[in-house]
């Protein structure tokens, strides 16, 4: 299986700090999620029922009753490919991996691309398969672009599937309002804007026949009844939701001007975490998890996300961080514009290692 | 998607009865489950990950730590007949239906047999597949008869496959000791006997390759954070479990001596249910639920199944229910004694009814 953030179990045990010390930005998900209430025993005890209110209120809160609830999208991307014989799937280069691991599994090719290649490739592809805003890049398409596009593959038979895992704060982008359309198909989730990845609760919205093999294809009970219970109750808490929103954006606003005055440049973001490339990204991971600080790496980008403090404690916390790798990061950029020559100084090992 | 018991909401809505008023004895789950205490918000919040405890609670409540948690048995139950090519597979003819779906779905060939029979084919199957005890007639067999059984099926490279979802009160007839020889899966299920049927926690015994290839089929984050912690605490939860294993064999007891004093003679039990063939089960299915009783109605075999009554006012409730459906079940039996006479009296077709 593919790695992922939110491995803290994992970084505790790599550099011996303990799980509840670290500070972990491994993850895009709201850190101040819905706040969870205490739950009536018997959703524990009885098998998860289908319209229990739950469909009801994602329809509301999405705007569109062309729904099936899964386990969570993990659910829906693994399963989406064994609803179409072997073809050819278009993604963005860098992006979310189950995507592609997904559908390489099941025998189909993924081609990937840069974002403006889109327009020229779209005739190539039978799905077009893009997350948007996108994770971890914040790369983000116009609806009208998207129908578009769907328009071209629809015609062909073409699907265009658009994963809005992080879309809550900008629902205006959603094209959700298009469902119904021929070939689109969205998947939501309520684990990142809701905080509530553990619930593995999400929704996928495409036309109805679409929907009946996804639900015959997952089978029955695959939502645990607390689940349920929980999203639907997030789902119809508006209130809760409008200040998530305003939160979500001054912070992640607040995140990418601390890694600024830090010496680390943004590339791109959404509401719930921010993008860099950087030449020593590695590096860079490496030093933070050393003081604890936990935020995401992606080798094959050299890249960093960083997702959002939780608590006035936890900024400190980035912050004191940020400050003492600054040296770190002086130093690879130093090195970096001397090349051709090969340290072995004890300080130059030190900034290295820590 | 197969008719299941559980289902109250649809139940509720046929008999225009509401959800509250119904005595739900459509379920083997335990009706007194596991108490579920408060959870730490942090299990909703943050992606669930393995190794948190759960898989070595599992280990010393099961005894073998040869295991995967999935979610929910279903879901190896779905998952397992993508692991053979096309194959025969054997099933007792009367058991858990999704099982034979399951198989059936992905292509392979079913063979339905009695209990009797399984010694004669038992060499003409790539796969045996048994519950046992087996859900609702309660055959079991014994673990030296499953391990001969699995010996002469792992020389041809098949497989036996035992969902052991009731054996929480037998243990020790189950196979999990033989975990680790050729060919034998296991599905374990705290459903059932921790009454926890809302959380979706199974787990899945097998040799390590099947347990490899099981956990990258399902992918990451199978089950929800808060249904993992609960199902650790339950199956760490020894004296509860002594003293439920007691409780469900009294009312089990109770429930089999209860239906034979209102004429319905139990054809098999677990400690979980009871289960009685009867040619009119459908009549006296309909004549229950019209009194606010859900069992569960097979129609092939013709036999109706009853959970445990989880208090005394739903023991009376039963009993009221049992007593004033007599004169239907005496009207029955005495009708199919003159199977000749078609009988259009308003007394009769009011017995029919309700």
């Amino acid at each position: 299986m593919l790695d992922h953030g939110g491995g803290i179990l994992a970084a505790a045990h790599r550099y011996g700090i303990a799980v509840e010390d670290w500070l972990d930005l491994s993850t895009g998900l709201n850190p101040r999620g819905w706040p969870v209430p205490e739950l009536p025993a018997n959703c524990w005890q009885r098998l998860p029922e289908e319209n229990d209110g739950l469909e009801a209120a994602a329809a509301a809160y999405y705007g569109s009753d062309a729904l099936l609830p899964v386990a969570g999208s993990q659910s829906a991307i693994q399963t989406l490919p064994l609803l179409r014989s072997r073809c050819v799937v278009g993604m963005l280069a860098t992006s979310y991996a189950e995507h592609a691991h997904a559908w390489l599994r099941r025998g189909h090719q993924v081609l990937r691309f840069a974002p403006d290649e889109l327009e020229m490739v779209i005739d190539r592809v039978n799905v077009l398969l893009l997350v948007n805003p996108n994770n971890p890049t914040g790369w983000h398409a116009p609806a009208s672009q998207l129908n578009n596009w769907r328009e071209r593959l629809a015609t062909r038979g073409g699907w265009l599937i658009v994963d809005e895992a992080f879309m809550d704060c900008t629902p205006e982008n959603s094209v959700l309002p298009l469902i119904g359309t021929p070939g689109l198909v969205v998947l939501r989730s309520i684990g990142k804007f809701f905080g509530l990845a553990g619930a593995r609760v999400g929704f996928v919205f495409a036309w109805q026949e679409m929907l009946a093999q996804l639900r015959e294809e997952l089978g029955p009970w695959t939502l645990a009844g607390p689940a349920r219970r929980v999203s639907m109750a997030a789902l119809q808490d508006t209130a809760w939701q409008e200040s998530a929103r305003l939160r979500l954006a001054h912070d992640s606003t607040r995140l990418g001007a601390t890694l600024r005055q830090h010496g680390l440049m943004p590339t791109g973001s959404t509401a719930l975490f921010q993008w860099l490339r950087h030449p020593q990204a590695a590096a860079l991971h490496d030093a933070l998890a050393r003081r604890g600080i936990l935020c995401r790496h992606f080798a094959e980008s050299s890249s960093l996300r960083f997702g959002l403090p939780a608590s006035e404690v936890d900024w400190q916390k980035l912050v004191a961080g940020l400050m003492t790798i600054r040296s770190t990061i002086g130093w690879i950029q130093d090195s970096q514009a001397r090349p051709h020559r090969v340290s072995s100084s004890p300080a130059n090992d030190g900034a290295r290692d820590g």
